[in-house]
Formats: C-alpha cells, sequence, structure tokens
C-alpha cells in the first residue's frame, strides 16, 4: 500500500449538528471508509445554535470560527463558491497537502452560514450551482474528497 | 391536497441498470417517495450494454434513443450541460409542465454516454461542474426535482 498522500495534518471537517436522514448517514459512513486509506479526517461537529434562523447562525458562526482556528486553509462550502471540476479540485487540494497546510471545511446547517462569516471567509468552494440539503452536501463532499484522492493517485474510480 | 403539479404525463427518468449501493437506493426511495405528492415519476431502467466501452455505449445509447421515442423534451444529464441554479431548474421544470410538454430525463452509466448520442442530444442538464457517481446522480436529480415542486408550489424546503 502506498503511504497516505498526507502525513501531516487530517483534513477538518466542520459540520453542524448531526446528520439525521439515515440513508445519507451510511452514504457519509461509506465514504468515509474509502477515504481511510488516502487521508485522515477529523469531523468535528458542532453544535445546532438555538432560537431565530439570526441569532442560530451568529452562534454557529462562533463556533465553526474556534473550530477553524489554526488552520492555514479555512474553507467555507457555498453554493456561490469557486466553482471547480472534480480535476481542479484535486489539484487544488494536492497543492494544498503537497505544501503541508493545514485544511479545514466548513458546511452549514440548513440555513446556511451567517452572512458576517461568508463575509470574512478567505476561501469558498462550491459543489454545485444548484441548492442540495446541507447533510446531502456532506455526503457530496467526502465523494469529491475520495475523487480527489482517485484522481490524484491515477487511481480509476468510476462515474 | 392540491392537485399534481402535472397531471399530463408522468415524468420518464431513463437509467441504465439497477443502482447498486444500499444507501443510495435508500436516498432514491426517500426522494420518490416525497416527490410522489407533486409528479408522476416513471423510471425507465434500461440493460447495462455489454463488451467493451465503446460497443457498450452503443447498445445503451440505442436503448435510450427507444426510451427517449415519443417524448417532446429529450433532455440528457451531462456534467458539461446547461448549469442552472434551483431556482432557474424550477423555473425550466415548470415551463415544460405548463405547456403539458412530455418529458424524459437520461443518465448515463459509469462511462456516461456515446459521443453519437451526446451529439444528438437537443438539450442537456448538468448537476455540478463535478463528477458525481451516476447513481448518486440519480439521487442528486430526485432531489432537485422535488426541490423545483417545492420552490414551484412556494412551499418551504430546507437546504
Amino acid at each position: 500500500m502506498l503511504p497516505p498522500l498526507n502525513p501531516v495534518y487530517p483534513i477538518r471537517l466542520i459540520v453542524v449538528g448531526k446528520t439525521k436522514q439515515k440513508s445519507i448517514i451510511s452514504l457519509e459512513s461509506h465514504y468515509k471508509q474509502l477515504i481511510k486509506t488516502y487521508i485522515r479526517l477529523e469531523i468535528f461537529e458542532i453544535q445546532e445554535g438555538r432560537g431565530q434562523a439570526e441569532r442560530q447562525l451568529l452562534d454557529e458562526a462562533e463556533r465553526i470560527r474556534g473550530a477553524f482556528s489554526g488552520h492555514k486553509r479555512q474553507v467555507i462550502l457555498d453554493q456561490g463558491g469557486a466553482q471547480r471540476s472534480s480535476e481542479e479540485f484535486a489539484a487544488w487540494l494536492g497543492g494544498i497537502m503537497d505544501r503541508g497546510e493545514s485544511l479545514a471545511f466548513a458546511i452549514g446547517s440548513s440555513h446556511g452560514f451567517h452572512p458576517s462569516l461568508k463575509a470574512e471567509a478567505k476561501e469558498s468552494v462550491s459543489l454545485s450551482p444548484m441548492t442540495f440539503p446541507h447533510d446531502l452536501c456532506r455526503a457530496m463532499l467526502l465523494e469529491q474528497l475520495f475523487r480527489a484522492c482517485c484522481i490524484l493517485r491515477g487511481k480509476p474510480y468510476h462515474k
């Protein structure tokens, strides 16, 4: 077996609350298992904010900032973020790992992110111009991370 | 309960072979169930082609043409197709349903579509500039169809 792609830092995935839908939990597990061969993942689950949407997003933003802290690359998953093909995403990820930079992704709750967090985000990545449920986005991001590893390793992986 | 959005024709989803991954089958069922309230879906499963990729895709293209036959709007799901936001996709779908046009989507196999089918396709829709597994794309399309119905009906639906 080849050594892992990134032995320096685990990639942190900041998620808000637990996934509730069983089929998505099972899909997430599937991709987490596949990714293990290549990279270490660290799922950092923060508590959902309470109260009205604005208050909730403010609380979550505060917790996300805490979870981002210490990471060189702080990336939010946002529909309006940088659109990349899987090959471009893999090249971007490969560059970060090659330079040994620490990387954290944040996936918002069903209300997304507080505008202040969006405004201060240095990097944002989009999985699609379409809106998908945030828990499905978790599984989609995991799938793209696995696909990126396959691309970087020149390993065939189905479409 | 409000009447279905499109009482004229069911929307045909042409898929190649069965989904093998259990979590994706379960995710598909989940969205199929949700869509039922709004539109009739007709899953048209064609057999996977055999032999080498070229031969396989040629066979599948032939079967997809057959399944498209008689439908006014014949749409292939292709990464390089028209990129739309969920709102734009909903508006596009709503227009088709309002005009009572018959609609069929084709989702390729893991090798995609034969170039000849791609070349003759009148319409193509992209779910993302990224490559996702074709069976996950089925679930993603079902999710977008449901989301489109919610948007057209002004019904709130989570992100």
